[in-house]
């Protein structure tokens, strides 16, 4: 129990840090008098992926999942244990995913502090919570669901194939490592993120909404809960796809 | 034979990792509506070079040629072994392309319903086979085929030299590592990729042409068969080319 | 006492190193006449981490602070020893802040010449100050102050939290390591750099402004002292904070 | 005598490798049509970096100085040995940079043919130039050399600095690595680079320089003779004075 309170902490800080750096480059690229503004979209891919990084950084010691999706892959992958020998039961599972959507509300909170001057100066609400949570392009649930499942399922079999080939590595983003994940996490954005933003993470997208809901932000609009739950859905749907997909494929493409 | 089984999933899963997140990157910057829309050149290089960092990672175990030219740089240059030691014969070398074409396809495919909504919102049919396959800056297939060749001998020679500098190395890109590979990738694009948007792998290119050919994409143009043997002929000579080069080169070039 | 000599010299390289190409890139993007002119905020901050990569590579026997708000976070979660077994106390503080500071200065002096005709050729006085120190995007003292608090922890408590894993590490940006901090201090500036351009070191900011009040800058205008103690408190209270943060949380977060 | 050989092939080839991927991503950034066109500053930063990256993979065996500014920074340095046990002295020296800068002419001829249709197709002859040599934004031979030297600098110091934490190096961007050196040379382009195109390196100015007077280039303009001097000069004092300094300095900076 001693240990669930440790990755619990683990995953709320290295969620945090991975929050606030990632919806912070958006608000620099989108709201107005920024510095960054108009910096574009491979500045926000590249912002998002080192985000990730510094993310994994703080929460080596619970595996740094950072991502109900990745937690979710793993057990449906069949593991029997996450970072600090915490067994895979209903209730680690529940603590990974709760601490990562409080992770998530926390940076988000601390990313409007950083952007409060700017969040007061921007004009357009859909910026403001564009800055927050992830919205489509093109609005199509079921297509939408299809590139956030397609968008997920790479980031979590990628992770769950690399992390195969170590012996007595418990999975996670750490798992992969720092620098490997954050190139990942880069090209998915570049690659597959035109449609929706590549939410490709549930508590990376709620979290933020449910604080965008919270917070008195200036000239706020909708928080938008109509297409909230397809970034939730759709990466919950592709991490599992991955972790069961891993099965077969995985003693095929390990040693 | 097993192992045979096992190299062609690996390169299947490998270069469909590639074209997928490859071509995704090519849909984001140039379909209407996307959030990546007119990102620019430098994206779609670091798109491209990162694509093939995430291939390389899912297949190791194959050596991740993922690339008929590089498949054949490493006869031509005398290897006598493949990935998983699966000696180099015309069956293995047809099981590494064909899983590498195959692969391409499927990583199309993929791609196409990524971005379903974007293709069908492009008016340009020319955008949209832009996505799936290279074509000419300035159609001239003589220079075209230049420009092919040393664009694909930079990248094979340079596997082929690292990769000997390794003892036990049975070549590949993972023989080079997936990071090195990767930003030899992103190189070859900003440097060599202006004229013809830089194949430099047949299956890269044919694959995706072939699933272009057969998708129902709505308003679709002609798959322009007319170039598509520059694609495959360019690479082929540039991998043999550098693979022949490596044999008097690289005793002198490695310790 | 020799080793406090040779740490204040490294501390001075090292920082000269960082400040040099950190100011330059700024020079380049936004100095009338040059080649990088309006190269936009991504290429800003992929100069600054970079710089720091230099700068990190030739100061690791001082541990590479590099910035008081390190020096201070390392103080403030308790540190016995700086770089090179030197212990910490009153004396080996102000030698690695003045170090830090001097090489500042030198660094602003060596941007100056490497870009004299351009500062001579550039009309406007806040383009000149903005090559050496920065300035918010929205002047708001209070709120400046946040952001540059907020920026600074998010640096010291990651160097801290990822020196801390490694034994016998003293801190500083060495102990993280050359590459990883120059990506942190990408995503940094690319998710909170918009409102103030991310000063996060009171050393980076304070010593080019003093080489701008001194140099015979031709046209310059004021060195704007007003805000010049924003982005020197702002660091120093975010350092210390992380230091003390850190006190608490490492042993949960590191094993 | 047989290892002055085999460093010349090594100095040959890897300066090839690092002028025809340099010179082609400017190609491909300034020249008519290109896909690459206008494909910004950062964007050549970045080609040039990997540039050196896979120059310097396929020269370890030389040590890849690639740079006469490197061999000379070197040897006045102290040092008493070059790559492969090579002794330095004046044949080995004129080897290194006769290689360098033969290897740069060939480089620069193959970007020139990789480019065939975009050097006919564009109607400025100094963006012909602007390919193979640097030239200043604002000429003043003066202020231009000084440029040259600080940035040149940069890179001798920090290669030596760094090559001289390991026991048993002989120096060169090998004793850096590869990736080390790769994003020292972004660093300097985006930071240092602004005046002059950053040629920090005589033979990858002047080979190139010499391949555009003798190709024949349609439309070519003149060859800029009157300039030459400068980055020839400038990198030679740049990377003598990196040696120098390194001998007081390195001790100290140094374990």
């Amino acid at each position: 129990m001693e240990n669930i309170g440790a990755v619990f902490v683990s995953e709320v800080v290295g969620t945090a840090m991975l929050v606030l750096l990632g919806t912070g480059v958006v608000a620099n690229v989108a709201l107005a008098k920024n510095k960054g503004l108009g910096g574009g979209f491979l500045m926000v891919t590249i912002g998002w992926g080192f985000a990730v990084f510094a993310g994994v950084i703080v929460a080596y010691r619970s595996g740094a999942h950072l991502n109900p999706a990745v937690t979710l892959g793993l057990v449906a992958n069949g593991s029997e244990e996450f970072g600090m020998n915490v067994p895979v039961n209903a209730i680690s599972v529940l603590a990974y995913i709760g601490a990562q959507i409080l992770g998530a509300i926390l940076g988000a909170v601390a990313c409007w502090l950083t952007y409060k001057q700017h969040f007061d100066a921007e004009p357009d609400p859909a910026n403001k919570l564009g800055v927050f949570s992830t919205g489509p392009a093109i609005r199509s649930y079921g297509w939408n669901l299809v590139t956030e499942i397609i968008g997920t399922f790479v980031l979590v079999f990628v992770v769950i194939a690399f992390g195969g080939n170590r012996q007595g590595d418990t999975g996670g983003l750490a798992s992969l490592g720092a620098l490997p994940v954050a190139l990942l996490v880069i090209v998915i954005g570049a690659s597959l993120g035109g449609p929706t933003g590549y939410a490709i993470n549930p508590a990376r997208d709620l979290g933020p909404r449910i604080a965008h809901f919270i917070l008195p932000i200036k000239g706020k609009g909708s928080s938008d809960w109509a297409y909230s739950w397809v970034p939730v859905v759709g990466p919950v749907i592709g991490g599992l796809l991955a972790g069961w997909a891993a099965l077969p494929l995985l003693p095929l493409l390990t040693t």
